[in-house]
């Protein structure tokens, strides 16, 4: 596997685990996330105090999964998943300054393309309430997995049923928040995004 | 939260990440899984040497993330996510024996309801082959987040789109492996599977 394959398993969602070690034990969180070039921006509120903690330089392991399809096995036993995986290792680095507000707005453009040039850019007090994190991709902290494969062979019955059962993510009709008048268009941010969903 | 709503997540979806401590450093892996009561169920190849590392009695915490719905926020700072998220921490149990054997069973007919009757029993070669591993879940050692709500209200500006964008797992048409002849017809199990998936 090569570091295109990463991106492409990075590029493929916006949610991944952080896992770290606080105390000596394990702990995980879901994070929404995205990958900008060597980098996967992470962000979220200065108030969480389990997402200061990782900021600090903790060593820890994103993880991002996407389950394609379930292996349907003519026994038991090799029964399985259809799946794309990537864990990437390193410590987190703190974004600050004028870098952290661009952050904001590039990691908004990955996870609704376009939608920065239809709103406002954040204000100060926004500004000052994001925390904004950074793990470097590193060569050789990384790992991709993929099973794509029919399921093993078994018994290779011809005469009990075994294949696959495919799974993927789509949108549904976006759903105008109620203070919103009816005649606003849905923006093309929006419909990009149902279109993508499931690619 | 209460129990229940940590089990209705829990049960909504088959693949979390186990994270746990390796020499000090933060590991994570994807994992299929299944609830059964007060257990979770993992799986694995014994020749899986990171599983054997956690099976043996290491601190875990697994964490399962459904995401619900693109929250598209009329800034940036408020755009996010609907999701629903369960962490269980504690200790890795292996199950041996006949447990092993019927946990197989059960493990299957949570991912598949009703597979293990279609088809034959695991043989003793397949059993010695499969590391079965739980995750009891223990009072006060896991915690589940719920976001399901429209965006904050931000500027609560009449003219500037913002709303949610739902996001559901869909399965699609059963794929019969090559060797199985085309008149065995899909199995009650696998139509059950394509029929619930996106619950």
């Amino acid at each position: 596997m090569d570091r295109d394959d990463l991106d492409a398993v990075l590029d493929a969602t916006s949610v991944g685990t952080l896992a770290t070690v606080v105390d000596g034990q394990p702990w995980a969180v879901p994070m929404l996330y995205a990958r900008v070039g060597d980098r996967i921006l992470l962000h979220g509120s200065t108030g969480a105090g389990a997402l200061r903690h990782v900021a600090a330089g903790a060593p820890v392991s994103l993880c991002v999964t996407l389950l394609d399809a379930i292996v349907v096995a003519d026994n038991l036993f090799d029964s399985s998943a259809n799946y794309r995986s990537a864990v990437v290792r390193g410590r987190l680095e703190p974004v600050v300054g004028e870098e952290a507000e661009r952050s904001l707005t590039v990691l908004s453009d990955v996870l609704i393309p376009g939608r920065s040039a239809e709103v406002r850019a954040a204000t100060r007090k926004e500004l000052a309430a994001t925390l904004t994190i950074a793990l470097p991709i590193e060569s050789g902290q990384w790992t991709v997995k993929v099973r794509s494969a029919p399921p093993s062979e078994g018994d290779r019955n011809p005469d009990v049923w075994a294949g696959l059962v495919p799974m993927r993510t789509v949108a549904g009709e976006p759903v105008r928040a109620s203070w919103v008048s009816g005649d606003v268009p849905v923006p093309a941010s929006v419909k990009a995004l149902v279109g993508e969903a499931g690619r």
